[in-house]
């Protein structure tokens, strides 16, 4: 199973349809400016795994994958929303290897172009009147909301934790943050809007127990790649730390560490962005391979994704057997072997 | 007619509808942030003039208030939700009366609220399924992507000739930016919303040219409080002159201004917000009562709400006739005569 060709071939479906949802890049003046930042970080690629789930679960729900296709191109639209405006609010630098959307242009233009992102969203869904009818449509619309509102709440969630400078978070807390914030928005949702779209909505709430493990262990991945990198990653190394993100890989440095170091790492992870120096942030990375938190977080991601195959193959034991279900299968695998 | 009392009344049917669409201000840390920021601007009051618009339209289409009241809220929290993000991309310091959402709790937290409160929107819409039937809430829901598409791009637009800074403005363009910005989504698209939950669907397109006039006199009357002020004014005199933004009094002023004048008016107009001065813009404030572009604004923004008053004879001329028609006839004056 080439689970990279797959994920182009899903990849691709959503480019060729994108077009159909997003206005032409051309005119003059202020509307070719928004034009362009609609389509920049379409135009950037990336993963495209939301997508790919959605239509890959619409597949081996007996569906085809057209049936499908508004609604992951609505969930890369939404992905792209989120990171734009998530981009600013974390004073990011660099989004799928180039600068992100406000450091190119500033960030109110960034604001209104991530609004506007969210507003083809909606529109885009609208397109599920055509091809599944005006109930199906209603439904994926709900299943939308809720999603968007968990994803804010997630959001918000963690920015609070920076803002307030907590630092007695728990495992627990990090899984209900990472929960809300990515594991029902990359993984459970995309999976129930696929059985949505194939027409069994009956099973959608199947996958949200194990869904949400996948979505964590995907998390996690996340957040150690940020912190080792990988071959094609396209963030900067060490950004959660002058983001001062908590992730799992910290909570795990902030209990292992010595006293000493934990008054270090505090000092360092409660400056703000532009205060922090490289060599800090270095710093807090050595200490995370020293304590064994990198290798604490990979066998984590590794246990969630075991017990997630568990939950998938029960709950999909009644599906299509052949190529969407394989990928699945091995897309559980991929989220915490991949480097992008 | 007391059209005060009117807006007060229909204030307070969103008041009422509000607590079912959002959730209680209750729970600690992150959560009760969250909810207070959700609530924060609809606690502030405000004119609520475009959910005014919707019920009456609908209740002057033989329909009832409560078949309008989703849709009604879902306008004032979209009107909210444009106002935190306009407020930071604009760098504005007070909304009504109290200082702007980020200035209480910084930029990434409001835009986060702006996001949630938008997912409200859609959410509330949803709420027309069980008044309306799905039909209805589908159409109002396409409604609702239409204006949001134009007041995106009426932002961006305006946006553009601050950042870019162009002087080559003429009042067709500010017509135009006025239209998509304001003219629509203030009294356009709130009229036809309410003929929609009224079940008069057939007539929505005959309210856009004269909304429109009533929208755009909305917008220079807006202007102008900014200008000169008025007794509740909420906002800080002379705001659009610190944030750069191309009124028609500007406009008008930069036309019939000396040479002289007009270069010293673009040096202040160019600089960045905390660069201006208050003597500053006192003098362009000044100007602009000296060569008349105030007196013009206000002779403009009349004889919109003329021309309006004429389009809504005709089209409301089969309209239900009693206290809703009346009280629209009477808002068309408010609009020009509202001192906040």
């Amino acid at each position: 199973m080439d689970i990279l060709s797959v994920l182009q071939q899903k990849s691709k479906a959503v480019d060729a349809a994108l077009p159909l949802f997003l206005p032409k890049r051309e005119g003059s003046g202020w509307l070719r400016d928004y034009r362009d930042m609609l389509w920049d970080y379409n135009l950037r690629g990336g993963k495209r795994l939301r997508p790919a789930l959605c239509m890959l679960s619409c597949e081996a729900w007996w569906g085809k994958q057209e049936q499908a296709v508004p609604t992951a191109v609505a969930l890369e639209l939404l992905q792209n929303f989120f990171l734009i405006h998530d981009d600013i609010e974390d004073e990011s630098e660099q989004r799928r290897g180039k600068p992100c959307l406000h450091r190119l242009w500033g960030v109110p233009y960034a604001i209104n172009a991530g609004d506007a992102t969210f507003v083809k969203v909606w529109e885009t869904l609208m397109a599920n009147r055509g091809v599944l009818g005006d109930e199906k449509a209603l439904e994926i619309y709900e299943e939308f909301v809720a999603l968007c509102n968990k994803t804010t709440e997630g959001q918000m969630r963690e920015m609070y934790w920076v803002r307030e400078k907590k630092w007695d978070i728990t495992e627990k807390d990090y899984f209900d943050m990472a929960g809300e914030k990515a594991g029902y928005y990359t993984v459970v949702a995309p999976l129930r809007l696929g059985a949505i779209c194939a027409g069994r909505s009956g099973l959608k709430s199947n996958f949200d127990s194990w869904g949400m493990k996948w979505g964590i262990a995907f998390q996690i991945q996340d957040d150690l790649l940020n912190a080792v990198g990988g071959k094609k990653y396209g963030k900067e190394i060490g950004g959660d730390i002058y983001e001062g993100k908590r992730t799992l890989l910290l909570i795990h440095l902030m209990e292992h560490c010595s006293y000493k170091e934990k008054k270090e790492i505090l000092k360092i992870m409660n400056k703000p962005r532009q205060k922090k120096t490289a060599a800090e942030v270095k710093k807090v990375l050595s200490l995370m391979k020293k304590c064994g938190s990198v290798e604490y977080a990979r066998r984590t991601a590794k246990e969630l994704a075991e017990e997630a195959k568990i939950g998938f193959e029960k709950s999909f034991s009644d599906a299509r057997q052949g190529a969407a279900k394989e990928s699945l299968r091995a897309l559980i695998d991929y989220v915490i072997e991949r480097d992008v």
